[in-house]
């Protein structure tokens, strides 16, 4: 049936006003496209703390395990620097990832032709950038045991005390199914991945490197794989982003390797994100959506914040949970004839200058190109 | 007594070349500046390994111990790819390290005029950037205990029945004494440090930060000292170089920002680097110094090598290892002078034109210049 149930989790800072605008569109696809969507709201991150004392309650983690598709705005904040790391904003998102186990975080990194001079780089070096960074988002050293702080007195050697110790931890079966994912998606692109650890000095890294060249071998030799080591990578991306297709790579060079992807592209405001897990009873997969983008804090309440970002991930739901590609596409059409027509909020305003909107704005000229 | 010994470990593909220009610039030194080196050579990495069946030999490692500075070339191969891990060319450079205990890795990421146009980023973002990188080298996930692969068989959830390990490890000592480096080399820059980690998702991080917050706090209270997640500062790598002066991190995000960083100013060839541990009884500190680039097997024995970033790594050894500053400083100028003349390796030669120069010829042009 064309019923989806979704959890809406704003969070901090922007998230709030960016994901009412997703509202906006959500409803547009409700009242056009004769799907029905069953929305229920909860608190994620610093406002679940303010309101609970714990970044995501037991309620609301339960709510995320049965609905279609979480979308989630952004957390953190300075004002919850302070708190113990147990309660902190990012808790709540990890305990969602983790729980729901959404081991396949897929990033885009577009260059959208009407931003290409708001990047950092040379127009020539990004012009029609598209990339997908498949990064895994269960494990490694963000989840591995043992971890924490302890004191280490009775080591003369160590001024201070203290040691702090976080473990790096790969199975080869969590490395197979993300590698399954990157090349399933290659297969839909340019038919090419690269892999990236750092096989060269860590032995999770030379698993990694096997176990994704063993599901290459025996499941997709069709693919073109090839295996770079993670500095190299970030190199790489520098120099001539172009030359990759698919990106796959552990929790902790994904998140790295990402955020400087991201940033190349000059569209930061822009660029949403899935994380994808084992399909439900129903054939969906367990699925959440946000913006790579921050809660932008310094920039909150004052509809300065870009939606597109956040919208762009619901087309992400539309595509992945919903199987409405059709739907996607058109959502996505709809964004490049915004920006076509000069249709900017505060972050995409260059020098060619352009209609100035507010957050609003932006989401209602959306739906209206709908 | 201005009289210093040099271990020079030429090591694999283009490093015996970009070596044999330094050997002329130590010359040079020698009969000019009264200053005498007693030189002895060694094998490391594959060129090791060929020989002895290891990467470095006791006999080699004994020696690196006792003299003044190390310099090596670069280490590495595709020959070498399907060697056992404990014998791989990095394993040779990682035990100099470790023994050594290098714990200060200094990599400069410096944008020569001459060559912004070079950059994949616009000349604007990059002209004159100057930041230095210090990346702890001797601890963290690089050694950390427990590691390896070991299998899993009892796990029936494990397709493929394997789990890798490595363990993330610091302790309040390790962090301070390269906090204090960064600070120091601060203190006789532009006064800034900013420490990078993730401590919102490792407990590693969080004594990190503490820790580098400490040796502020108490010792250089004086310095400009910011924290930042180290995604985000892959990201703001991108974005705006330029804002950094010192950037203190641990050994693997220090690999991959700093390769991100040496690719930023589009002079990798010219990029070198040193590793510094503590005082020897002679007051100078155990010290290797190497080029950031590789081995570059793909252009080996061509004549086609860049040699400025060895003999800036040369310079850097009369910097710190010999506290000849100025000497230093005339070899830099030496380089410069070269390079605004036009002359130009393979990897330099851009639009403009220039003079095309072999390795060998790059050489002779700055000791002609000195
Ligand atoms: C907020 C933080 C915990 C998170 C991460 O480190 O994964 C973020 O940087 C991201 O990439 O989604
Ligand atoms: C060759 C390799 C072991 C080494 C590292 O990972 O440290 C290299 O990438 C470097 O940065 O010096």
């Amino acid at each position: 049936s064309d019923s989806y149930s979704l959890l809406i989790l704003p969070g901090d800072g922007i998230g709030p006003e960016v994901m009412a605008e997703v509202v906006k569109v959500i409803d547009w696809f409700g009242a056009n496209r004769g799907m029905s969507f069953d929305i229920s709201e909860g608190l994620v991150g610093g406002a679940s703390y303010d309101a609970h004392g714990t970044p995501l309650t037991d309620e609301t983690m339960v709510k995320a395990q049965v609905v279609d598709a979480v979308l989630l705005g952004a957390v953190g904040g300075p004002k919850y620097d302070l708190l113990d790391f147990s309660v902190k904003p990012e808790r709540g998102l990890l305990r969602l990832r983790k729980e729901m186990d959404l081991y396949a975080n897929l990033r885009p990194a577009q260059c959208f032709d009407a931003l290409a001079d708001f990047s950092s780089l040379k127009r020539e070096v990004v012009a029609g950038l598209d990339i997908l960074i498949v990064r895994e988002l269960t494990s490694g050293v963000y989840f591995g045991e043992p971890r924490g702080i302890h004191s280490d007195d009775n080591n003369p050697d160590n001024e201070g005390g203290r040691v702090g110790i976080n473990t790096q931890r790969y199975t080869s079966g969590e490395i197979r199914r993300v590698a399954r994912s990157a090349f399933e998606l290659a297969r839909r692109r340019n038919n090419k991945v690269c892999s990236m650890e750092k096989a060269n000095v860590m032995e999770s890294g030379i698993l990694w490197r096997e176990e994704v060249q063993w599901v290459h071998d025996n499941e997709y030799p069709d693919v073109d794989l090839t295996h770079m080591y993670a500095d190299n990578g970030a190199m790489q991306l520098v120099r001539n982003p172009r030359q990759f297709d698919v990106i796959v790579t552990d929790n902790l060079f994904g998140d790295l390797l990402s955020d400087a992807a991201a940033m190349l592209t000059g569209s930061l405001g822009m660029l949403p994100s899935a994380s994808l897990g084992a399909p439900m009873a129903n054939g969906r997969p367990k699925a959440m959506y946000e913006p790579v983008h921050g809660s932008a804090p310094d920039i909150a309440g004052q509809g300065k914040a870009n939606p597109i970002a956040c919208i762009l991930s619901f087309a992400m739901a539309l595509r992945y949970s919903f199987d409405q590609g059709q739907a996607a596409s058109d959502l996505e059409r709809a964004v490049e004839k915004v920006l076509a027509d000069g249709v900017r909020t505060a972050d995409l305003m260059g020098p060619e200058g352009g209609t100035p909107v507010s957050t609003a704005e932006m989401g209602d000229r959306i739906v209206a190109a709908l």
